[in-house]
């Protein structure tokens, strides 16, 4: 799940070709600016000799500031707080002086390891976040600051305007060109949809109507003002989440800056930060400082960290002081493995896999360990109340998931999803907002189940699965034994997908396989909203395709999700210039090409001075009503 | 579609690692041995020290004598002919001098330019094809010679059997163990089959009677006796094809036979053969000589060819002629698109990208030209009978499949489709085994319904698609969006999945491409075979995981589709020896494993001297009651 070393090069500044970046304002909250990347086109040339331009394709885009060439923020300052105004208008949050940041935080047992540390540290490399040190926000009203809180007393938060815009792409109008086709499929697939609802035009009331019902998160902790918000729920585009982390190996922070980076440049939504080892701290608030996208962590490793990999000396006291810690440096939120109960642990002990998630192995082995009751579980109520000071939004973990095709859909798995229902209803009691994790290993035909299942048990609180795998036989292709599943449960009504890289099972990912696990789930979430209904998702599907069937080759690779692989597998048999504006591509080569045939087909239409469809259509008919009435040669002898 | 330059390194003799090739023999037939790959495991050594065998796990295996360290078959030579025996003593072919081969066969005009093309070609490699001549066979008794016929006739043929024996992975007993864990799933999921019914036990009487109803077929040309005999149905394992073929450029004979080997080590059911430009009579020649699984082609391209690409040329004689070559070769099923009509042409002019199969283009371009209804459908009959004389499957082709998801499941399409179906039933009148081909670009949710209307429009005869691709925006990775439609449409019901390579719509797809086209798809059909509830198909899923579990690494990577990238993959972080015994892996490093703490969790029941399921259960359930009774800590203060 961990980048390895070779993340150094700091490709992430190249800017994606033939891209521009736009915002787009706030009607409500005039101070809104939207990101967008507007990718410009040539025009078609047609037949006939007149060219007509095709309209530049505005993308949704995670890169934040790092993806504006003209912001050029700098590493060692962090972003410019987007959301700091807005979090003081509330006026309902205090500035204090925030948990004394301890040796252990860093994986250092006293102090002076810590020092003797760090100079070797500075030796090597400048480092100006060392001690350097915030004033953290809390709530101060006696009210939880969460967007779900906000949502519930009717206001629209600047957060949710923000989003409005971003999920209509920055349209002003309703989908309805794209809505159109769209709306004819709905109607021969009535059931496509499987329960999503996704208007042709997305308000910010909307926005905070779903966020107020809990069907939809907007991760974004006051800590964080950094973030450009973002929305999680199965009424929305379907968002997915890249793993990131330092390893055991020294890694600069500028590498870890630089893993975020990338992950987001090819359109990670959300990152989650699974650092080990040493430096978790610093290593965070960098990554922090320096995200445009919610960052998500799963604090029980930095407690596992803090009594040294024992999971048997972990006390509350020492999960409650990482959440802190965390909560006061932004995180945006938390997975928490509340669901593995004690009494659950004992049915996974005839499992094929026994327990796979790392959360669930360590609060299994603490339960063994003390014959008690998971300290999260008995702790909920107290977890809550510090998520809600902050808006930290719970992943409430699946500890217990499948870790192969023979676990699938098991009493185990299924008991833990029950009690997330329940978990997740307290947590909304609680004003905090709240998505449930899901598997796993799972075959297609278990998929589905697991949707309904955490739709019905989890009230219809955001699903964020990882995958699910649908086969174990493919070590080295998980992104696509995973993006399959990923997919299908995206379509389902999964709101967000946690991507999985070729390395998964075998190794930490570089630099290439966090590129292709973000990919595989760019394409698996694509492919689910389009499979939604979702009225904005085909104008790129359109646009490309036009590209394509034009011999536009610059704006077909500009267009796709990866242009420079594009590029550079087109390059590999055509490498000259001039093959890019050619009417053939290698497949065919110049001598016939199947599309070249059907420009053809239009322009013998034209030539007979016909509209381009009734002119063939009539001319042809004829013919074919004179072939029939001839009894067609069929029967005919020769 | 066609493979590059680069695939010269006969890395196909490479055997996979610790396997052994082993072989079944028939009882009806005592002369069929069918071949299988048998992966041996090392031994689980479980806590208490014991050390318990793990059983070889046998895989269905495409390689042929190629994949027998044994065999060492001589490419020039071509593999032995298997069947010869078995088509021999069914007493109904006759041999016959066959047609003469012809310069425009090879794609030269005149006798003088190939003469000096082939002196060209003597200088620079010996080619010992040049100039052979093999006596064809074609029917003699005045019945087809399709394994349709036989099976209507009541006849088990060899290669019947062989299949049966084929599908059951060499089992003679049923799949009741692996049937155990499926049987509950199914029961909990009923309909997660649509309609597929795979018996627990295959018999060559179940294989009969699917051919005989046409809900499966054998391709197998009485011309291509070296191939060994494999099924396409929905109720036996999802098939893949690979489409190899030369360019333009020069490959010498040795490269498209290491083409075709290369594609079948990696598990490709069938081979496509789509070459164009020269020498395509050779080639094929040379492929068919080598080739242990059925090879396809597209007719009208070498047609195409032979009238210099000038489609408007085409003529049925020139057609017939071709059909006539390439049978007496041994190609064991055409595509053929007959169902592209006259009258369905203009419904392609308003479409977003028009008419993509090469194919459809072809007869498209002719019908325009001369006002004429598709000579492939009025010569329909004629063409059975070809058919039925060699028995060649057909593989009634899709021309005017969506080439964008803008286009998905349109008039044209299914006007089409319903075509393909009175064609399927007039050739199976003749007693010709058909499959149809079919999408293409769909969205997810309007996959099912071409699986649906193929099953009820063209009388349940297997289905054969070209991915679905769900999404248009990742060109570059096409073999990821078309993996998913794939897996799905398998699922649904489709009996081949035809291959997509990362290349496709950029360019000629390498080596690299190819393995990446053909592990994609066998892990969407062995997706399908999971979700089918096929009863044998989970036997390597739960193999490799338990190796995983125990973390016996090599099993791992040797059980996996591709055992040189996991191994490659593991080793890139964990390259000591000593760490594919380990009990940890870089994920989580040395110090602390999820699955290591499922270990625990069992050793924990047998340290208490108690069975590892109840022990387990019944003592923690002792300590919950305790903990219940207590009133539990959630409600107590701290």
């Amino acid at each position: 799940m961990i980048a390895a070393k070779d993340s150094v090069q700091p490709q992430s500044s190249d800017q994606l070709p033939n891209s521009r970046r736009v915002y787009v304002q706030g009607k409500i909250h005039p101070q809104v600016r939207v990101p967008f990347r507007e990718i410009s086109l040539s025009p078609t040339k047609a037949l006939s000799g007149t060219v007509e331009p095709n309209e530049p394709v505005r993308v949704y885009d995670c890169s934040g500031p790092w993806g504006d060439p003209g912001a050029q923020p700098d590493v060692t300052k962090g972003l410019h707080p987007l959301r700091k105004d807005w979090i003081q208008a509330r006026a309902d949050v205090e500035e204090y002086s925030g948990r004394e940041i301890r040796p252990e935080d860093n994986g250092y047992l006293t102090r002076g390891h810590e020092e003797y540390a760090s100079q070797a540290e500075r030796r090597n490399r400048h480092n100006p976040w060392q001690g350097q040190k915030r004033s953290p926000l809390r709530a101060s009203a006696g009210h939880p600051v969460t967007q779900l809180w906000y949502a519930r007393q009717g206001i629209v938060t600047p957060e949710m305007e923000f989003i409005a815009i971003r999920e209509n792409l920055g349209r002003e109008a309703a989908f309805e060109a794209a809505a159109g086709a769209r709306q004819a499929l709905n109607q021969q697939h009535p059931g496509h949809g499987f329960g999503a609802r996704i208007p042709k035009h997305i308000t910010p009331e909307f926005v905070r109507d779903e966020v107020a019902r809990g069907r939809a998160i907007i991760p974004a902790n006051i800590n964080h003002p950094e973030l450009e918000p973002m929305i999680i729920g199965r009424n929305f585009l379907v968002k997915i989440n890249a793993n990131i982390g330092n390893s055991a190996v020294a890694s600069s922070i500028e590498e870890e800056v630089e893993k975020m980076r990338w992950a987001t440049k090819w359109g990670a939504d959300t990152v989650m930060d699974l650092s080990t080892g040493k430096n978790i701290h610093t290593t965070r608030e960098w990554i922090l400082r320096n995200s445009p996208v919610p960052i998500g962590t799963v604090p029980i490793y930095q407690a596992l960290e803090k009594v040294n990999g024992r999971a048997e000396e972990l006390t509350w006291d020492i999960f409650r002081d990482t959440l802190l810690e965390q909560a006061e440096q932004g995180v945006d939120y938390f997975t928490i493995h509340a669901g593995v109960l004690l009494r659950f642990v004992p049915m996974t002990a005839r499992r094929a896999t026994g327990i796979v998630s790392r959360g669930g192995s360590i609060m299994a082995k603490w339960c063994l360990a003390h014959h008690q009751e998971n300290f999260l579980y008995t702790h909920w109520d107290e977890i809550c109340e510090i998520m809600a000071a902050y808006d930290v939004s719970f992943s409430i973990g699946d500890g217990l998931r499948p870790g192969s095709i023979a676990d699938a859909n098991d009493e185990a798995q299924f008991a833990e999803l029950e009690v997330q229902g329940d978990l997740t209803r307290r947590a909304w009691d609680r004003g905090v907002q709240v998505m449930n994790e899901g598997p796993g290993h799972v075959p297609m035909h278990m998929i589905q189940e697991n949707m309904e299942k955490q739709l019905e048990w989890c009230h219809e609180a955001p699903f964020y699965t990882l995958g699910p795998l649908t086969t174990d036989i493919a070590p080295g292709y998980d992104h696509i034994t995973s993006g399959i599943g990923a997919a299908m449960i995206g379509w389902y009504g999964c709101a967000m997908l946690c991507y999985v890289t070729p390395k998964e099972h075998l190794g930490l990912p570089n630099k290439k396989d966090v590129k292709d696990g973000v990919i595989a789930y760019k394409i698996a979430a694509h492919a689910a909203d389009l499979a939604k209904g979702h009225p904005g998702a085909q104008i790129r599907d359109n646009a490309l395709s036009k590209a394509r069937f034009e011999f536009r080759w610059e704006d077909q690779f500009n267009l796709s999700l990866d242009p420079d692989t594009a590029r550079e597998f087109h390059d590999e048999t055509l490498p000259q210039e001039g093959a890019k504006s050619a009417h053939f591509c290698s497949m065919c080569g110049p001598h016939f090409c199947s599309m070249k045939i059907t420009e053809d087909v239009r322009k013998f239409a034209a030539e007979q001075g016909l509209d381009a469809t009734e002119g063939v259509k009539r001319g042809l008919e004829e013919k074919a009503a004179e072939f029939l009435q001839a009894g067609g040669e069929i029967y005919q002898p020769r």
